[in-house]
């Protein structure tokens, strides 16, 4: 596997089929990684992100005292993991080591981002505190993104390999795996 | 086929896995329809929305001066429509006589709703102008939802029938189908 970069006006690629996200975190020597359903792009160049964050986590803590976060997408294989870090709180637990997640660390933000994952986007934030304090709403432009080049090969999605195939949170533990392609034809692309 | 209510603490259940959405407007006696990939949750009870609605477009026309819009669930049996109606402006053509798409009449917005969806959400805007302006970003409070009771079963879907399955939104005409479940053993629901 080698993480390969992806181009910034391809980069909504990597989440427009609307995963299930990680997002993590990092601020004055603490560290967190949780999961994140609702998180979509919202434009294409430069790329940007509309994700919710709550108000009670620690990860919105760090990211309010950073402006900063990792938005990675995990693969079938970390799917337990993803239920873990969405159910904990990093206040409690170190959900890195409790989970056995591995990080690297990113090229222009100090959150670490997680081994495993198929995708990774390293974001900034936009500040927008109206929405921020009224509907834990953020919105950031990707800086950076990079993804597995096993699973993403030439600007789009392959999952020949089922353990690489991105995955939807229904609810609790309950995912959809991302499934069959389905061409219409005559679309352009 | 029955449409069912969708309790509005479920209503998050219907997006929640990332599908792509269709978008309809109304206003002054015009109508139109559109798709949209970035539409995601953004809350529980009551239910909201984001959706990102280009300025460029006559949805936007539309929502902006009506403050609704209809927010449809389409199943891979409209996979053509919606790459129609993604590709083409309300503005040139009647998307609607264009396409073959049946309309119904919502309850609590005045933008129709299009049969053989599998969900629908009425959504009223709560008016956020700055995000809006910077980002084309919308934010809605779901005043209504409804599902295709086939697939909705218990505030789960079930895409026993492939026809049914919804879908998510690639590029150009190109798509991934909802696939099949995945449970974390002992995950909590």
């Amino acid at each position: 596997m080698a993480r390969i970069a992806v181009d910034p006006a391809r980069t909504y690629l990597l989440f427009n089929h609307g995963p299930v996200t990680l997002v993590s975190s990092a601020h004055g020597g603490r560290v967190n990684i949780m999961a994140a359903s609702w998180a979509m792009p919202l434009d294409f160049d430069p790329p940007k992100a509309v994700v919710i964050i709550d108000r009670n986590t620690l990860t919105r803590e760090l990211v309010d005292a950073s402006g900063e976060f990792g938005l990675m997408i995990p693969s079938r294989a970390l799917a337990a993991e993803t239920v873990g870090v969405g159910s904990q709180s990093g206040r409690d637990i170190d959900k890195f080591a409790q989970f056995g997640l591995n990080t690297f660390a990113a090229s222009k933000i100090s959150a670490p981002l997680i081994e495993g994952c198929v995708a990774w986007m390293e974001c900034k934030v936009l500040p927008e505190r109206a929405v921020e304090q009224r509907y834990d709403l953020f919105v950031a432009e990707i800086v950076a993104a990079w993804a597995d080049d096993r699973a993403f090969v030439n600007n789009r999605w392959r999952f020949d390999d089922p353990d690489l195939r991105t995955i939807h949170h229904v609810a609790g533990g309950s995912f959809f795996e991302t499934g069959e392609s389905l061409a219409v034809p005559g679309a352009e692309d």
